[in-house]
């Protein structure tokens, strides 16, 4: 049995820290690097891409919205023409200084509301889908386990992984329970390694409603953005490890 | 007898326009396109690249400190891993615009203030050198004729051209005339075009005094930043032209 | 009788122009100043300030979306904190400016996505209502003529006033005619001033069905952002001039 | 006896936080809030000027070069016009979110590399000082004791106030000691807090050569942005209280 772990990373911007990248390249599998439109400024996304260059992490590039001041968080009707090519410059730029740090961007992930609405919106889906197969179309997508995303990218031709999230809860029907509604997030670390291990050996999730749901995940989202998130991270590796279940990314060859 | 023409390029922002890229792809022979960081913004650089590569006209990355606000034209002191990374960052995005519209870039060219520090100042200029040899080593430096940089990134292994500019006054020792002296910048497109047919005959260009002094210059810098700008370009192509002197780029392979 | 003419003024940007405020600021009786988030610089909107108060014209706040790349234009999701802020500031940095060159800022009008989106929307509307009260009560909110957002902002003490578009086509219900639909946009000069000599008499505008549609405007909006806009605002101009219409703003006191 | 102390505040972006906003002001009298040029976003300044107003902390506008992913540290040469109207342009956007919070802006502290620039620049600081008379004239400018620049600014008509910094080591000719020196930072809580008492008693600090040099203070500057920070502030806070120090603002009117 094998698990990639991914985690955001690269998401300081100039004098502002975020997340203990250092940490969190210890423990995952797969690095989503902030690609400077949402957060990541060069000069620190070099240095996350060295971290990660050395401990064997396969590089993702973290894409989004241009709001910087909005964290690309914030839904945007950006044109299908601005899309593509905010996606196509992302990528290339992280490619560049992957590059200089001797790895290779492997994957591409849609950050904060681009992530969400592309998992339902067909028209920046498409946007998204055509900006990765314009640069490289060997580029894997990361989206959303049950997304109607993944069917568009897969007839679109792109290899997909589907992604779980290790600290949401999850309603019957597989989708993530809304953050407006109780049981969104969950905090116990035990509990979420148990839930994750689960998932790895049975495909199932426990929903909100205490029926198992089956998700098709290819790799688990975990948080590094404050001390009790790397806890819960640290923690699921720990216990995979116990477990025998191998960490490791979703594509085969080294970066 | 042959000799490259390049113009700054891809420099429209959002709503605003400026230059005319198209009149100018139809005259020179290399395209420093803008990355984003002065000028340009992912959608016009991907309309720029693709009708450079409709009409087989070589891409530079045009790169730049990081200032929308100033047009990269002012001064900053910005520390070396900074610097690099910038660099970096600039190349790798333009990069992927380019393959995207099936083409790729085959030189850089520092914009603004980045240009005028580098010529002169080795510190910066060795953050610029080292960029270019961490992305892509074969990629070539354009660089101010008569500049010390020439030197410092040959030692460095690169590959340099250097350019003159066909609407500037030069000093009897080679160097620009100041824009704060007389005779700095020139109108009259027929003295423009015969003082460059001169330079490629002859390798030399006339000084503000009189005297003729020895100018290397691989690529001649045309602007397009005004109708006028443009004619005197669209004027110096055709005297070339009827002069027998070929417009084409420094690299050989076809982009 | 008499009306106001307003335009969108003050949204070059750094190197890059827009519009002829210049020639805007001989027609129009009131100004609406860009303040930074969708254009206009600190230098180029007090230059705009300064020759606003040379011609005696009344100065408008033209608050937006903080989205500089897609000028304003595209709708974001903000939160009312950050909106309500966000608003504020820009307001502020105007008054700021407007002091420096002499004159003041009498009123606000919304740009782009976010004049369109608070025309309908509730709470964006409360947002920026909010913010105008919070930094000026006495400050007036110009809106689309026939919007709730006029109700909205007259029931929480702002003072109001209403424009016509003059080169917009109208719907039998007084709304705008969809930028998709034929008949959005009118292009002969003087079917537009008689138009809006129409408007100022009658009050009332003929919608594209030919039907008299009851328009309640207390300003029109006329734009600069080409030659030909020019020559239909100054057309206006003199239209009203030659008919008695004085052209003067909304504001009694003088800025 | 008394002293005003101050300190940087609002310097947290979007989803990056700086400092402890909260802590800071329970200490200080006086708060140089970010405007949004290196550091500040409008909401969260919104909150740091009502969180100052609760406490009775008065404000000041802590404006700086247009470089957010600098910081503001890096050394520009803006022209004249821009930066007059940049300094404005800040000063207006705080005093839009003062009022709206119910306080007001009472002085001008120069962030970064332009306060470094301005002690001894006399072009930058005419720059700065003709933008703080242009907004307002009653405007207190906040200098570093013994520069230049506190006479330019009287000379010019403008109240200033020269400040020391508590955790800097001074030159014997009362310099602060450059921060690639030994010395040039100091870090004992007690020793700091002994040494800001004799400033305020005797008007001297001990240079790094034993000899006290005489410093005309009428601020003391504390850091906020670390924990250890914090507790060098809170120590001079408690070590001046308990020597009957007040700790008061240097302008006599309540914000």
């Amino acid at each position: 049995m094998k698990m990639d772990l991914n985690s955001d990373l690269g998401e300081s911007f100039g004098a502002w820290r975020m997340g203990d990248d250092a940490a969190m390249l210890d423990i995952v599998s797969s690095a989503n690097v902030a690609c400077g439109f949402h957060a990541g400024d060069p000069a620190g996304m070099l240095t996350t891409l060295r971290a990660a260059k050395a401990r064997g992490v396969v590089i993702g590039a973290h894409v989004a919205y241009r709001d910087l001041s909005g964290f690309g968080r914030r839904n945007m009707d950006v044109a299908s023409g601005d899309l593509v090519a905010d996606v196509i410059y992302q990528i290339g730029a992280l490619q560049g200084l992957a590059q200089a740090a001797g790895t290779s961007v492997q994957y591409v992930k849609p950050h904060g509301a681009l992530y969400n609405t592309i998992a339902q919106d067909k028209r920046q889906a498409m946007d998204v889908i055509n900006a990765i197969k314009a640069i490289d179309p060997r580029l894997v997508l990361m989206a959303l386990a049950g997304a109607p995303l993944i069917d568009w990218a897969r007839e679109a031709g792109l290899n997909v992984v589907a992604e779980a999230f290790a600290d949401r809860g999850y309603t019957p029907d597989g989708a993530l329970v809304s953050r407006r509604e109780p049981g969104a997030v969950l905090h116990d670390e035990n509990l979420i390694a148990q839930r994750m291990l689960t998932l790895v050996r049975d495909g199932v999730i426990e929903a909100v409603d205490g029926s198992l749901v089956r998700v098709q995940a290819d790799s688990i989202c975990v948080h590094g953005d404050s001390p009790g998130a790397v806890a819960i991270a640290r923690n699921i590796r720990q216990r995979f490890e116990q477990e025998g279940v191998q960490i490791t990314s979703f594509v085969d060859t080294a970066p």
